[in-house]
């Protein structure tokens, strides 16, 4: 095989627990086809693994790239994973996928070699090489949907830890002995801050005819939303804004947290604050000044993440590119 | 100028708020001479630095190291500082101190290369390559005494951050709300578990006759110490057995939440924890444990420094060894 070039074909599988996303792009990014489907979790992993290979066949002759020419099959997966066996861990939104050997599966379908990474590193590698975050070489990732995940760019570089597993700052603990998280632990970030723990604490503080939010949600309790939120602060609705301050309260002791930690110079916070930044961000940069020293502010960025839409092609690209040590300059035409 | 070697001689100096440790020592940790003095804050910087020097005199005329045949001076300071001034920043124990550039002053002084860092930086550099730390690639160094100071080994090397002062884990807020700490900041790490923040809770919580607390402490609640509380615990005071499970507890969600970011395969305590690892160790990885997943712990280790009568030799000289890029074993004959 010859040495991975700017139009060396790749496949990515950007794995979720709702949806995957198969496309067939090259190593500068262009993308040759894609597709979406229903990951339909509760099938199991075997089942699961078929319709992804069914997507890629397709994928692949739409691309009209036969298999054994890619350079490299990159997957991202939704949390934490058992990097020695390449298999998944047990994750709260792939049930019963626990211990599966997902990279070891892949390697008996491609003869190129598979690059497997979690959702959160494998989008902070993508904003950092092709999106908010390009020229930063202390970054903070964080995503903010169902959970809360992160990643670290230090000193230029992806920091894993020593199982792989490093960046989890959605688990920090901002509430001792606050509302249990998604992951069975009390008071972290992620229970007050991810979208399913809004979700949660509105609906113990939203009660009928006590906010716009019980209206825009149609008065059912569960469709009680982060989106909903943000729909009523626009709105100027009283209670709506009094909770989103709180959350933004939570979400700036987190960050402030983080920056004693790592002194970033760049913060990138994905999903519903990439999609909102209006709402978010000065409060946020004034909440995290007012929680740390000046010099850490001095030189520091707290931004949107670009690439919302189109991560699903470059999450996994970024984990080859970053497997096979190449950076995105060095492609592009 | 040679290229520096296993004997070529260094001049260390760890300031300290109360005393500084002056050493001349080969690449080699080899000790020639060292003298330790009182800091005297309160005259000065100038007059600091004056006493610095003459003392620095003292001991390269003892070890009879002339000192334009210093291969580096390496300086050790109590807290963050600003890196492209070379100075401090407003430390709570140099108070007076804030903005004098000691290593431009330094500079004047050696034809020498200064070279320094923050000692809490400079200590997980010595305990890294000479003491506990050895061969761990993912390291938190965490030490407790009249603050909490942390550095970060991570992938093999300290990470110093954008503004060179990453790793003050000692300010991640564990109590929202909770008492001042010395930053000014509420509820922090450093505000509960350091020597100031343990001597502060205590005097809210023992009085008269109740608790040998103080009885230890002459019945002077400004002698109301972390090493009396030691003390006690070890003679099995039941109040002090609460305060001190409550004092891990803490100190055990600050640990996990360095674990949950950074995933560390080795964290290191000093001062008291290694003074006391009987009292803390087990305990601590017990309560680390209940709060991370086990991924975290299946490699993790907690342990005790190692170096702490010779860390204000081995600071300094690590400092120098990092900026030289040499490695202990490069230079042991």
């Amino acid at each position: 095989m010859t040495s991975p070039n700017a139009t060396s074909p790749i496949l990515g599988i950007d794995l979720g627990g709702t949806k995957v996303e198969i496309a067939c792009a090259r190593l500068n990014a262009e993308v040759l086809a894609r597709k979406r489907i229903p990951t339909q979790a509760q099938d199991g992993p075997e089942r699961g693994l078929e319709r992804i290979l069914e997507t890629a066949q397709d994928v692949l002759a739409r691309a009209e790239v036969p298999a054994k020419e890619l350079c490299a099959v990159g997957i991202s997966i939704p949390g934490p994973w058992d990097h020695d066996a390449g298999a998944f861990l047990d994750l709260p939104n792939l049930p019963g996928w626990e211990g599966y050997p997902i990279r070891q599966k892949l390697e008996e379908h491609f003869s190129a070699p598979i690059h497997m990474d979690n959702d959160a590193n494998a989008t902070a590698l993508a904003e950092w090489k092709f999106g908010a975050g390009r020229g930063y070489d202390h970054l903070t990732y964080l995503t903010m949907s169902t959970g809360i995940g992160g990643g670290l760019i230090l000193d230029g570089r992806l920091y894993r830890g020593k199982n792989f597993n490093a960046g989890e700052v959605g688990h920090q603990v901002i509430m001792p002995d606050g509302p249990p998280c998604g992951c069975g632990l009390l008071g972290h970030l992620e229970a007050l801050c991810s979208g399913s723990g809004i979700a949660r604490r509105l609906k113990e503080a939203v009660k009928p005819g006590s906010s716009l939010m019980w209206e825009l949600a149609g008065g059912d309790p569960e469709k009680l939303t982060a989106e909903v939120l943000v729909g009523a602060v626009r709105k100027e609705d009283p209670l709506a804004q009094v909770f989103f301050h709180q959350t933004l309260e939570y979400l700036a002791t987190g960050l402030a947290n983080l920056v004693f930690i790592l002194n970033p110079e760049a913060i990138v916070l994905g999903t519903i604050v990439a999609r909102n930044p209006d709402l978010f961000l000065k409060s946020l940069e004034r909440m995290v000044a007012e929680r740390v020293w000046d010099v850490f502010t001095a030189d520091l960025k707290i931004l949107p993440a670009q690439l919302t839409d189109q991560i699903g092609v470059y999450a996994p690209l970024a984990v080859i590119l970053d497997a096979l040590n190449l950076e995105p300059e060095e492609l592009t035409k």
